[in-house]
């Protein structure tokens, strides 16, 4: 009996079309909490070691957590995971908008995905009724399409999850998208969802979530509801949005550009928040019971003709497809932005991919015969949009950029491996290790490859340490370049801390201390919980998923950086700075030893025996 | 500027009678918190290794908590610490009463004693004032003396923590007493002070200890006030105190009786806590604060004359001086625990090196020549309470037994080593490791030697689980026989949480959950800590007695058990029942790894990276 929560996980086998309901005891959910707890354990519990990632036996999981639909901001978000076809590891991926909360209202925590339908399908699930229905006239359709169909076939409430033409191509860059403006954008997931023949699960549901204690959970929900609305800096997220930071980066030298060839943007103010704002922001979005909004909604006319439903750029995808590619055109970024919604793209992975290619067209490791004609040079706006329509279709050049850039530059060698930008398989978020060093260890031990969201480590720790650092007992500050034992200490603090709300799912962007996230847990749920406990759960399920990287043959040699994040620029505000090689492979090991795993990342018997692994 | 924090510790030199005070900073009480906590600080940091805990170099802490003194019931406690003379490592023991109340009261936190007086002397304390005063013509008297002279000297409300002749005469079992009834019986700390020529720390103050948030610790307050009214557990300590329990020990066959010979006495009816009630028991006593009021206070006349301002025998002392002497006489207990408080000598220790020594006459390895014509077979109460007199004043064979059961052994030889019941030096405690398995465990390592307090491991938790231990993740009971990792991992958080609670310093018989010590904690300092930041405060501090140890040679081959544990009974309900040598060593190994030390016992790079600790 789940106090505050729905208690019931949905099992469909698309390969036997069909469903069951199972409820997991109390334990269950407090030692994996949902979301990516969830998705760690149906990973490493019920895949077999070496599954093709594309193939009918991997699994993927759709999950929200204890909080999620409850009515405060930031509890609209899911999870979703699979064995990723980028990575091959443990895929994860969060998103938000409203699907998330609607799966709840329809009776599930969560759903676990397996086998092929033989032809496309969509599942539809109302009030705790499933269905799995035909697709076919679906397929190939971009993501507005599809959705707009939907909710006409089963009424405007109808909230939607799927993949675009890129997931049914198996593209491993490609996204699912829930309302067609959030994306769980990272490791390939919307490959594994096209594999399965599933374009999009579709969901309605009326149901309420009980909390436990709702004389409690009121006057609680009252007060954040009034902390988030007066927080300075929720007021600057829905003024700028992530995009905001943009100039920030640039100052410090850390605005990746031109395939993290350099800190700096000739031009950054262009693609500022200040000009989004002032150019082609129409709006501002926000997902389920979100009193923030920050997503930008953004319309552009002619030639580019973007709409609002499709949202607009946040910052990883203004460096991905902007600064990365030196492309300071607005407008075509807000294409570009609108194309990986319609089509079902992570921006980051294809921006870089694009900005990969690019530094190979202009060292002429590659030449307009491989690219079919397109003049693949920095700063070509129109370039970066012919690609993202070619990789969506694996057309042409598009073919080899589709699964990445480690797949590409394999493909491409010619040394083009020195400048492959990414980490364990996956391409790298716009947080620049020479400055954020800390961050770059981050990246090297996530266990999704290249990761600023899970594997996090925020600047400001370097210059202030605020009350969350001091709730776990962190009171002094680190320098941004010091990789020594108290910055890993708050990186794995740090990580294990997302980790926790990655699996609630909650919301990064939402300035709720973890004083009140356990509060609200403790409201919602009826358990005695605490930080301890949650920080726990999350070393279990972080461990697992090494234990899965393990199993696929993914260990030490994995967790390195690429090589030119340890060469300085040699100009602006960090010339001369980076971290050595040695330095962060050893802070990689007191990253390993802190969470009590070997010199070699293996977790030793005596973790496994305390987190209770078998 | 620590909130609800007196936030000074005193530092008394004694060669130099003179003192000077510190104000630490908020974090450094927030990453050691008081008590043992601050004992393993000064240790480790300030003494220099392999010096003799009996000379002038070895320092003496007395310290309070963030709590104490706040008026709910367990907040009157404190830790007294100094390296032990009787293991060689960390010392440390806690105690209950009024006196740590009364210390913060006047205004410290802690106190440091440092060097050596040239002649006895007492230190005199009144809000924040300091007097170190001659105490030549108390020497040699008994603890009632000596405070009854104080109180005259200093008025009534004076408290009073002192040692006895036996910590004059540096008997290395020799106990520090607040009240004269309430002991630091462990690790021979009284000799520590006797070796520095203090003979009692008297101790007035009428400061508040301030409250960060007096709104919500008001109604706190009075709510934990009603729990702890209205809980059984507590209503049964008041009913029965620790004594209580004899039956059940003697029911599932773990009473140590006869030097660990046996885990039955035949005499266990006569000394049980219904026996006590219906004998000698003349009142129910208490500490700071208290409303269970669990210390009993006995009354003996004639031949002993046992009065109640020495207490009565609490469930140790009546296992120590009685089953494990097989002594069945409770007024000759009760004279002995009464000697024991007039000298200042630890109950467990001194019965332990009785029984010891009865069982090395009872097998013809001593003889009345040794002894002095005392007839040392088991069942002699009055062997028992000459022993006691001789061990204190250090007079005849009673000077073999002043050092304890370790040293008695190595004096007598002759195949007594084989079962000479200590664990690392310091004797043990009447928990049966045949029963309660994890507890062997948890006094092979303990940093203290053999101890029930902060390596503790309660068989409640084989047959259920709490919600304290639901707090912390743990979901399922293990059986009190198995020694695997589940049960390990209980051990550990156990011991952890047990040693937040030591520098807290609260009482472990106030049946306050954890949630509610971390609420008052909250509201007493204006901290935003919780659970996790206090267990890994604990985890700091841990560490740091063993890097101690480590640092006076005692590694891993001090932590072994006796191996007399590991050969079963031959009869009652634990025949043939007993943990392996290897299982117990393995649990050890486990018992290192989930702290985060390597299979010696050492702590990794990593793990002091993590707890900041240089």
């Amino acid at each position: 009996m789940i106090n505050g929560f729905a208690g019931k996980i949905l099992r469909v086998d698309l390969s036997t079309s069909s469903s069951t309901v199972e409820e997991p005891k109390e334990d269950f959910y407090r030692r994996y909490l949902g979301g990516t707890g969830f998705v760690s354990y149906f990973l490493l519990k019920e895949l077999k070691a070496g599954i093709d990632p594309l193939g009918p036996e991997n699994k993927l999981i759709f999950a929200g957590g204890p909080l999620t639909g409850v009515p405060v901001s930031g509890m609209g978000r899911n999870s979703i995971g699979a064995k990723s076809p980028l990575t091959g590891g443990q895929g994860n991926s969060e998103v938000g908008g409203f699907w998330g909360a609607e799966l709840k209202f329809a009776g599930f925590d969560a759903i676990v995905v397996e086998g092929k339908a033989p032809v496309p399908v969509y599942i539809w699930i109302e009030d705790g009724k499933v269905e799995i229905k035909d697709a076919g006239h679906l397929w190939g359709k971009t993501t507005k399409d599809v959705q707009d169909w939907l909710k006409q076939q089963h009424g405007t409430g109808t909230r939607v999850c799927q993949i675009g033409p890129a997931g049914e191509n198996q593209v491993r860059i490609a996204c699912v998208v829930n309302d067609i403006n959030h994306a769980a954008g990272r490791c390939g997931l919307g490959a594994v969802m096209g594999s399965k023949n599933l374009r999009a699960i579709a969901v309605r549901g009326h149901q309420k979530v009980p909390l436990a204690n709702q004389a409690a959970a009121t006057p609680l929900m009252r007060r954040l509801f009034n902390d988030i609305k007066n927080n300075r800096g929720a007021q600057g997220m829905h003024n700028m949005g992530t995009a905001g930071g943009i100039m920030g980066y640039q100052m410090t030298g850390s605005l990746p550009t031109r395939n993290y060839q350099f800190g700096q943007f000739e031009g950054a103010e262009k693609i500022s928040g200040a000009a989004i704002n002032q150019t082609i922001l129409k709006g501002r979005g926000g997902c389920y019971a979100c009193t923030i909004r920050c997503k930008p909604e953004v319309q552009v006319g002619e030639p580019y003709n973007v709409i609002p439903e499709y949202g607009g750029p946040e910052y990883e995808t203004v460096g991905s497809l902007g600064s990365m590619c030196a492309v300071d055109n607005l407008p075509a970024i807000a294409k570009g932005n609108a194309l990986c919604s319609a089509y079902g793209l992570d921006t980051i992975s294809t921006g870089d991919s694009i900005a990969f290619a690019m530094e190979c067209f202009e060292k002429g490791i590659i030449t307009e015969a491989d690219t079919g004609g397109i003049k693949l040079n920095f700063g070509n706006a129109e370039a970066m949009l012919q690609m993202i329509e070619m990789i969506a279709h694996r057309k042409g050049f598009g073919n080899v950029l589709a699964d990445g850039v480690a797949r590409a530059s394999q493909k491409i060698g010619k040394g083009s491996e020195q400048f492959a930008m990414h980490v364990n398989g996956q391409e790298i978020p716009m947080h620049e290790p020479r400055l954020k060093m800390g961050q770059g260890v981050g990246y090297a031990v996530s266990h999704t490859g290249a990761d600023h969201c899970h594997n996090i480590y925020d600047t400001a720790y370097s210059m202030r340490i605020g009350s969350g650092m001091k709730a776990m007992g962190v009171f002094d500050p680190v320098p941004a370049n010091d990789l020594g034992p108290a910055k890993i200490r708050i990186l794995v603090y740090g990580s294990l801390w997302q980790n926790v709300l990655d699996s609630l799912v909650f919301c990064n962007f939402v300035p709720l201390p973890s004083d009140d996230i356990v509060e609200l847990m403790r409201v919602a749920t009826g358990w005695n919980t605490n930080l301890f406990e949650l920080m726990k759960d999350a070393e279990r399920y972080v461990t697992m998923a090494r234990l899965f990287n393990l199993r696929e043959g993914k260990g030490k040699r994995y967790d390195v950086l690429p090589k030119r994040f340890f060469t300085p620029f040699t100009s602006g505000p960090l010339k001369g700075v980076a971290p050595t090689e040695a330095k962060v492979n050893e802070a990689v090991e007191l990253y390993y030893g802190m969470l009590g795993w070997d010199k070699d990342g293996v977790p030793t018997a005596a973790k496994l025996g305390e987190l209770g692994i078998q």
